[in-house]
């Protein structure tokens, strides 16, 4: 989008933008959580973000898909959102000392990414039908669902056990 | 945080850290929110930034009390995620052309900063309750109640009338 132009002159407009943006998100979430996986150390946690590592790798070729239905070009634009989501995530494990702190770090950081990702997910899914594309709306919302288990998941993770062993 | 210091060494310290960072966010929320408001069009949209930023302020003082009962000084620490989530916002309502479609574009943006709170106070809930604060977490809890309630009436305002107005 230029500096001095304003490139989004209508809700199909803005609903592409936006796509764009999830679609930048999504990859760079491919390459951070091999590396939650990484620092990880509970097992089950680990596992957590792996097996979610392959649901994003669907869930970036679902987007492609989208784009395709859309009759429009499949483009990733800068998400400052998603970025600093990252860089927080990684300055905060960076810091932490225990590995127990570590694993409920490595949980909170990921679920701010989750809700990022529901939050543009469910306004795509709510746009989408709005332009009358509920085919669109249906693979987006497919997204969404998995999006809200993983934080789900993660929630369980954390207050079953994760915190629990890091405040011990 | 120092570069190569690790000075979260307990969940006590990842807990003054994670409210550290929703301090500054909400600080920044504190500026974002007035702008918002400007370009707003729909006055029931104009309305709702003022006056979610009144409960912003509200929120800010908070945590300033929850910084008091758990004996630790009150600071801030640089949150990348939400500049991101702030400049993001600003760079697609800079891009937006029409009035309508703006308003559309403001509420994404809002929703996106709610669910970075509501992903932040959930975990400062969770981690105040394991480490026995159960009088922070009841503060923690009311301002996540209201972010809720807040992205739930953003929600209401976008499918009721902003993008129908938006796509027509």
């Amino acid at each position: 989008m230029g500096l001095f132009t304003r490139d989004i002159k209508t809700m199909n407009d803005l609903f592409l933008h936006q796509l764009q943006d999830i679609y930048y998100a999504e990859q760079q979430l491919t390459k951070a959580l091999p590396r939650m996986a990484d620092k990880a150390t509970d097992p089950q946690l680990k596992q957590s973000f792996l097996t979610h590592l392959e649901e994003t790798k669907n869930q970036v070729q679902r987007l492609q898909q989208v784009f395709k239905m859309h009759g429009a070009e499949i483009k990733a634009v800068d998400c400052p959102a998603i970025d600093g989501i990252i860089e927080e995530a990684e300055d905060t494990a960076g810091d932490v000392d225990d590995k127990a702190v570590l694993d409920a770090a490595l949980i909170s950081a990921a679920q701010a990414a989750e809700h990022y990702e529901i939050s543009r997910y469910g306004t795509l899914v709510a746009w989408a039908k709005q332009l009358g594309r509920n085919d669109c709306a249906n693979l987006l919302a497919k997204t969404l669902e998995e999006e809200k288990a993983t934080d789900q998941k993660l929630t369980s993770m954390a207050e079953s056990k994760v915190n629990l062993r890091a405040a011990s």
